[in-house]
């Protein structure tokens, strides 16, 4: 297996998004060698999003996704509000040639415990906003979140549950495999494999520290915690997927207090040294 | 579906352990007409095994499970240290009666990142105690532990793998089904249904709070929560199980936090009026 260098990994910008605006992850990431970023939607609103196209393309930047689309159960109900920000979420990846639109889809509506209701609410959503997408060139990435999230931000919890929905809703609908989400999985193998390239749409990279002290915003930088990176990247590059290693750290009381370019060096140095 | 009535409750003695050792929870649990209790090894011992047999049997109590056996991991290999621990906890389930043993099976071995090395050490020691658990009359209960806690305190993470095992390790071994921990899983039905009533050896009740302020410690009172227990209920009756319903919630900061007879006052009201 290669080392990751440098060109083979992106940046979420999530992971520097206490320090750095967007218009500073693209210079930071671009200074730094990265090979890509994925923006959030926010930040990516805030800077324009032409404005940031010009930018990643003018840095020479790929974009290994758009954070997210989704949160289809967020209204109780599938509302065209619910559906028209999907729609403007794809046109937005669209205009930054993003590799594909992750989907965080949502967790149990408002007030509610139906969490199978939850779910057909988040397929049929899947699907609106699928043939929209297909119409703008733009691939859609379930990212099946750590079971431990069910409730309130996405209730496809298993690499399983992601490719049945993929199964049943055809082509270009696939995976983002987050390390932190999909670890623990005594299926995770099995699943990647599945998978195969075609639905393998992103690879995202962090820790799962122990202990972990906040549920939301307490992941390791690759090498602090106990996932074993290189055994999922193995399965993930034996499939074909060759697409870029995006690192996504959500650190309140580590990382993000960090000076980003410590954070840029301490990225490169552990995905060529451990990933 | 039948309403809980307080006979068919059983009080882990997490649930209290704040405030009564298990002397006082034994006399709580009959005083407020429970059907059972669930004692922890360390207060059992505290207490006395022989002691508290007698005192749980004069009470008129069932013991719906022992809680636990398992951390196989805990020394990175099965020593007999280990084995000999799970062999005492046989013999303490066997003197005071217990439906089961509930076995926390152990996460990672002790600076290991190797989960699929974990599963299997796991799986070789509840072989080693199966044997002799059927030799004392004693079922073996693997509690298939939320996903979260994956690398420190159970490997076995979801109903599937747990049966996986007990198909491979054959008769006396089954499963403690606790709501908390499966109720993400889409699969949970299925897996209700794999089992059967020979299987089902313990039900667990307590709810998901969202938010959820601490991975271990912030489990909520039934119904305030999102998990859909009649749901849950009713499929594991459906199989046949016709065990207690056995209320373990750990929570520092409110439930351990009050007094004792109104935590229970609390249990009985919301298992009549929501489970």
């Amino acid at each position: 297996m290669d080392v990751i260098t440098p060109e083979r990994l992106s940046l979420n910008t999530a992971t520097t998004r206490a320090q750095w605006t967007l218009d500073k992850a693209i210079d930071g990431a671009a200074r730094h060698g990265f090979g890509g970023v994925s923006p959030w939607r926010d930040q990516l609103q805030a800077l324009g999003v032409e404005k940031a196209a010009r930018q990643i393309s003018e840095a020479g930047l790929a974009v290994s996704g758009l954070c997210r689309g989704g949160w289809y159960t967020a209204e109780g109900a599938l509302t065209q509000t619910v559906i028209d920000d999907n729609r403007r979420a794809v046109d937005e990846a669209a205009a930054i040639g993003a590799a594909c639109l992750v989907m965080v889809v949502g967790g149990l509506a408002p007030r509610s415990r139906d969490l199978e209701g939850a779910r057909a609410m988040i397929e049929e959503g899947l699907a609106t906003t699928l043939d929209y997408a297909k119409t703008a060139g733009v691939k859609i990435a379930i990212e099946p979140l750590h079971p431990m999230y069910a409730a309130d931000r996405a209730a496809v919890n298993t690499m399983a549950q992601a490719l049945d929905i993929c199964d049943r809703l055809g082509d270009g609908i696939g995976l983002a495999a987050d390390v932190y989400h999909i670890w623990w999985d005594p299926d995770v193998k099995a699943q990647i494999a599945r998978a195969g390239k075609e639905r393998l749409l992103a690879f995202h990279l962090c820790d799962w520290l122990v202990p972990t002290t906040d549920m939301l915003n307490d992941r390791g930088m690759m090498g602090d915690g106990v996932i074993d990176i290189p055994d999922l990247r193995q399965a993930v590059e034996a499939e074909g997927f060759a697409g870029l290693n995006e690192v996504e750290i959500f650190s309140a009381e580590n990382w993000w207090k960090r000076d980003p370019d410590d954070v840029l060096e301490t990225i490169i140095a552990r995905a060529a040294g451990w990933c």
